[in-house]
């Protein structure tokens, strides 16, 4: 297996193309190499933000509290797993503190991982985590789950409410193919995998699975169940929910094997509740995954719409006729934009003087992917793409949408500069049904607006449609303003708070692919209510009496 | 709101052509009308039958035991919901006697009632099944949900193991469509509503729902969620389970809504819980359900294999490459030979010359079903054939299909006719993978035959494969033997024990549509595992602390 790549302490990973582990200095100089000058005009004006450099403190000085684990309980780890997997060492526990949420980002650039697991533990088998979490049970010792390490809402918090002790449980020892079944296009594989190296055990057999979140080069397959995660092309091959064909979880008081393919009436769905459960009911310790043949045909497109509601309206007629390609993402103006701005050069000012020649002004880009047998791609597309100009859309072609599919991972990159140049820079995503998008899209704008409007900031807030269903659609938001230096975090917190509460009460899901994690746990009542709550909470004693598993997430204090 | 035929208390509804209710005399002398002569002749010679009349019961003389409600409890529930929707009268209590499975009507034929429910409640609203669900709790007496009364798995028995009281609790009361949101494509409506008056109200707005089982003309829409239903176009248009974007669920402590369409990653999944939770959590008052545009075409058609195990191969090829018809039906030989006889006439006999003199003897018959937009259904429709053809199939055109749709809802009426006339008649069903299909098909055939073939008889059994799914498929058995007319109940229970440790030993599940009920239930554990069951029992005892809500199914005791 190729060498993987590892995203950094205090930041995203490094880019195939450089980004240098660490080298914030250079990232600081680099906000020009990354945006050309009129993005940079365009965000200083927007923002009402000066570029400045603003660099993380070095990781040698971050601090880190010495391990709270006591000795009998370490021994006892170390007896179970072996010297080599139970890991004290300052960069093991530094990799593991938190998440990449920027609240995430901020904490470790200010040199703070005070919060940092006491340990970590890397069982290889479902038998010895299942052994490790009644052994963690016993000891009073909690227990974070950890796989690529790239949770935007504060999942791997490890926030204990009795401060106990905690350990991350890394997967990577259960990271690789047990079984293909290719009549049944089925793989089973550790959680501790990641979708490069899985697409490159079944490429070689002429499969794929196609689940690329925009973590992919990172993030592992448990984390993915773990999370209820959607990939970019969600809209064709399915929620990683879809792609579960069944899964098997450790927990203190034992092992479930949860789904039975291709399908069952056998009561309820044991396997919906293991997945989006975070670690608080044990670890998924394997995953029997659906795979497909490599399509014989991908084609990728841009579309323009003069206005977001007209994208919508087009979106939505596409939905109800069962005609919504594989991928299916539109930009509001904000967002379309911006693009045009940042991706510079001759091809995008090409674009632009078309899309004014036709009275779109910048216009509403849409990205549309297909995949699939070429006969049938051909009839979908030609369907599609006649709804979509009956409603206003104007065809831009394969070069827009082979751009953005080049680009697809960049974005959490890019982060780290803006970062560097003092910037806020997050992202909050929600869905509704197509009668409520409207509503929601312009509530969750105001408010952001509203909170981060003050002393001559302004906000940006760029919006996109991704994942299409027949009865609605996600939408995703990204956030940039001036960073508050002196309370950023409270900062980003009222924009949060305001944009959760307007995104619920005009009908949006409180998340529709981050998962709940620590930033998204007050609100939980509020989707699924009071006695929702009371129902996890009832499964969550039967299997974890001592509440070792997680216990920062999900859940409400 | 057309009027709406009634199942009879000793068989199944009367056909639009006729099967008077309840003349069984009549149905008996039927058996020659019903089957053709050569057919007749197949079942005796295969059989080792002789046909005769065996009619039921007269209805007046079926003995029901006097109602077991005290007093202050009747009075409780008739000030809760008024005198009318409190029924304890004999025709009443009869029809909602148990379900429509093989040894319910062995019992209802037979004169015996006596497991009735001691009354009929029939709340209009959410929140009076929550007031009556907490009344009951208090006076301790058991809920049994009552939709359609179709269940065929004992999903009805009302035993419980303290002996306490029970109600019937209708949903007729709440059977309205309360929203219709087009551009969201999502109904809203109440659980005692069936399929074919929810078509009729979609059918104005150019809208289908699409969920046809064998049970549509009576089966409710509360039933179909409560019990993971699966309709004949499910291949297609999905599991009822994927129909499903939220629900209302009334329990004894509460109100439960779950389910955020278009999707959610806000923890596990609610909605999967209270789906197949079959009344033991409490009763669901209210579904918001996908519709969609009805298909602009619909194309069926007949294709031949020679073997089972040719079409099996073809079919699995499809799957793979997402090329399944709608609708997918695929008989083994018994079936195929049966049918044809069955449906007498000339086009059979055209067909089965056609058939030998292409080798293919009777073959295997497949059905397919295309539906949507005329170009995309041609696209798919030229794949999928050209599949089937390289993989042996021939072509049989579109009257054999036609033929199939017509009488897609027939069997169970026959099955009145030929209970009449002495014989067992009863059908079960699994879900494997594509690679266990084969080995599960062969097990469950051998455990039949070993179970019934006694002292002359032999069994028929007769097999299709049905609901299509990329990783596997499900198989639906037809099992006719000579009645033992000394042990009737008993001839079935131990073929049945035979055939279900037969399928889970192979890689089979336990039910694929049919639900748990209390038939299946004490092989749960196999399916789910101990713990599996522990959570469960978990869920329950929070929402039923009281064990009130259908004691019967589901759970092992």
């Amino acid at each position: 297996m190729a060498e993987q790549p590892e995203l950094t302490i205090q930041g995203w990973g490094p880019s195939p193309a450089g980004h240098p582990a660490d080298a914030a200095g250079d990232r600081a100089a680099g906000l020009e190499e990354a945006l050309p000058k009129a993005a940079r005009r365009h965000l200083a004006r927007e923002l009402g933000w000066t570029p400045r450099r603003t660099p993380p403190v070095p990781v040698p000085e971050i601090r880190l509290t010495p391990t709270r684990l006591p000795e009998p309980t370490l021994a006892a780890l170390t007896a179970l797993l072996g010297e080599e997997n139970v890991r004290t060492d300052r960069e093991s526990r530094l990799l593991r503190a938190g998440g990449k949420s920027y609240l995430d980002l901020l904490r470790r650039r200010a040199g703070d991982a005070t919060d940092a697991p006491d340990a970590v533990v890397l069982p290889g088998t479902t038998e010895e985590t299942a052994a490790l979490l009644a052994l963690c049970s016993v000891h009073d010792v909690v227990v974070v789950p950890f796989g690529g390490g790239t949770s935007v809402v504060g999942g791997l918090a490890g926030v204990d409410p009795d401060d106990r002790p905690a350990v991350a449980l890394d997967l990577r020892r259960m990271a690789s193919v047990q079984e293909l079944d290719v009549p049944s296009s089925m793989v089973t594989v550790g959680p501790g995998m990641r979708g490069p190296q899985l697409e490159e055990a079944l490429g070689k057999e002429g499969l794929t699975f196609g689940h690329l979140p925009q973590s992919w080069e990172f993030a592992t397959l448990g984390g993915y169940a773990a999370t209820r995660s959607s990939g970019q092309a969600s809209t064709g091959v399915g929620r990683f929910d879809d792609l579960v064909a069944g899964l098997t979880l450790a927990t203190p008081s034992g092992v479930l094997e949860v789904g039975h393919p291709p399908a069952s009436a056998a009561g309820p769905d044991l396997l919906g509740l293991a997945l989006g459960s975070e670690g608080t009911l044990g670890v998924i310790t394997e995953l029997r995954l659906r795979v497909r043949p490599k399509p014989a045909t991908t084609s990728y497109e841009g579309w323009s719409f003069r206005t977001w509601a007209a994208g919508l309206a087009a979106l939505q007629r596409l939905a109800r006729h069962d005609l919504l390609p594989d991928v299916v993402r539109l930009s509001d103006v904000d967002e379309t934009r911006a693009n045009l701005l940042m991706s510079g050069g001759t091809g995008a000012r090409v674009l632009r003087g078309m899309l004014r020649a036709r009275r779109h002004g910048e216009g509403c880009l849409l990205v549309v992917g297909w995949e699939g047998l070429p006969d049938i791609v051909r009839a979908r597309t030609r369907a599609a793409s006649a709804l979509l100009r009956s409603r206003g859309g104007i065809r831009l072609g394969h070069s827009v949408g082979e751009s953005w599919r080049k680009h697809r991972f960049g974005a959490p990159y890019t982060r780290d500069t803006l970062l560097d140049a003092g910037l806020m820079v997050e992202t909050l995503e929600t869905a509704a049904t197509w009668a409520a998008l409207p509503t929601v899209y312009d509530a969750v704008r105001r408010a952001l607006r509203e909170s981060l409007t003050a002393g001559g900031r302004r906000p940006l807030v760029m919006t996109h449609l991704s994942h299409g269903y027949p009865t609605g659609a996600s939408l995703y938001f990204t956030v940039l303003a001036d960073r508050d230096e002196e309370l950023p975090i409270q900062q980003w917190l009222n924009a949060k708070r305001a944009a959760t509460d307007a995104l619920l009460a005009a009908g949006g899901t409180l998340t529709h692919h981050h998962a709940v994690g620590a930033d998204h746990r007050p609100w939980l009542e509020r989707e699924i209510g009071p006695l929702g709550v009371e129902v996890l909470r009832a499964v969550k004693s039967r299997l974890d009496p001592k509440g070792i598993c997680n216990p920062g997430v999900l859940l409400p204090d």
